[in-house]
């Protein structure tokens, strides 16, 4: 029963990684698709989305299960509900990568403004943030989780660059201003994605350590919530009991 | 024991209740003072800040604690991971309204543009879409519920509505382009604070019913997660041990 439990819970961190891929493919799709002015690649991000939801639905619904029916520790618990709400900020990464192809769906009725300053290089950086997120949780490697919110900084650092390079462009010429609006929407996009993939982190280090780094919650204020709190939870569960 | 979990499942959402009040205190301060032009009312977002950081961390440790202390039914146990999933909305609904304040800052540095068209309007929808999403989950209230998600769509609309106003002022006059920049952000995050509480309205109905709305995944889909398949999964939980 023990050893299923733990077989389940590897499970659903091997398929939480192929939700993350699906997130970052369809980031990758609607950016590529807006470079290279390819309608089909930008359209796949619709299909995809479907995939997603899809995925959401069905680890929700296992993680859902699994504490049902075991009864996790507090340790165990923390890393299912991290689950929960992961599934949910990848499922939101896959709804701003569909704004990100609406974007460019109307940037394509269009001819080109200009490349596309540091879009794709906030894409590509907003991917990996994905990614390692995600194998932060599963190698539950703190180092890597901390990167990534690190990172983050860096992204906001571009999305303030690419608004200030199309606020001159408008100026200079009001012609652009409906494509440059487009270009500033989707560097955004691209920012709440790496915000997503923050959050994500986050919750990897609040059940790695047990401890949350939220608003800079100092290590060990949320004792009850900590790995070395199941001992004394169990205690205090069966003195009431 | 029994009796005090449910009570302090009550207490719990009541104080998310409060914690709402908070949020939507944030997104009338900031758009308020932005109205007003008053610089004192903007500056007090950023202290509230603080407090509903606080208020999140406060909540989702009394979550842990309560579903590591009690085993909670199937149903009880979603009520819980739904509560810890609207903390994290409700912090974003903060984390947004403090967006606001900043770039209304930016605004009080420069003359006013003109009247901000609807953009009042779409705060107090968001405000009062955030107050029904949680006042449907205290009530266990599926039509409020139902109606937040409805709403939406209204603010999708003035979102748009907003944006081509503002692209049109811009197009006359290229130096209203970076406070007309900062309106069409400020309509964007009002546009996100209205998603928050559609998120939360469908994990209201998602607890209420046992069912997943999102991603219109049918009534029963999910039977697992449904609230007769407590008895099942207590069933299948002694027979497995």
């Amino acid at each position: 029963m023990e050893r299923k439990f733990h077989e389940e819970l590897g499970n659903l961190k091997r398929d939480l990684l192929d939700m993350g891929s699906l997130a970052r493919a369809m980031v990758g799709n609607a950016v590529n698709g807006l470079r290279d002015r390819d309608a089909d690649l930008i359209r796949k991000v619709h299909e995809q989305e479907q995939e997603i939801n899809r995925l959401q639905l069905e680890l929700d619904d296992r993680c859902f299960t699994l504490s049902a029916l075991h009864q996790p520790t507090a340790s165990d618990l923390r890393l299912i509900i991290a689950v929960i709400k992961i599934t949910s900020e990848l499922e939101r990464v896959g709804d701003t990568a569909v704004n990100v192809a609406e974007a460019a769906e109307e940037l394509l009725q269009e001819p080109p403004v200009k490349p596309l300053i540091d879009i794709p290089r906030m894409a590509d950086i907003a991917q990996t943030m994905v990614h390692d997120s995600l194998r932060s949780l599963v190698n539950g490697d703190i180092e890597l989780a901390n990167a990534v919110l690190r990172t983050d900084d860096e992204v906001d650092q571009l999305r303030d660059q690419v608004a200030n390079e199309l606020v001159s462009f408008m100026l200079n010429d009001p012609r652009t201003i409906s494509r440059a609006l487009q270009l500033l929407l989707i560097s955004r996009f691209l920012e709440r994605i790496a915000d997503h993939a923050t959050n994500i982190a986050e919750d990897v280090i609040f059940i790695v350590k047990g401890a949350d780094v939220r608003h800079g919650a100092a290590v060990g204020t949320q004792g009850i919530a900590s790995r070395e709190a199941d001992e004394q939870i169990k205690q205090q569960g069966q003195g009431q009991r």
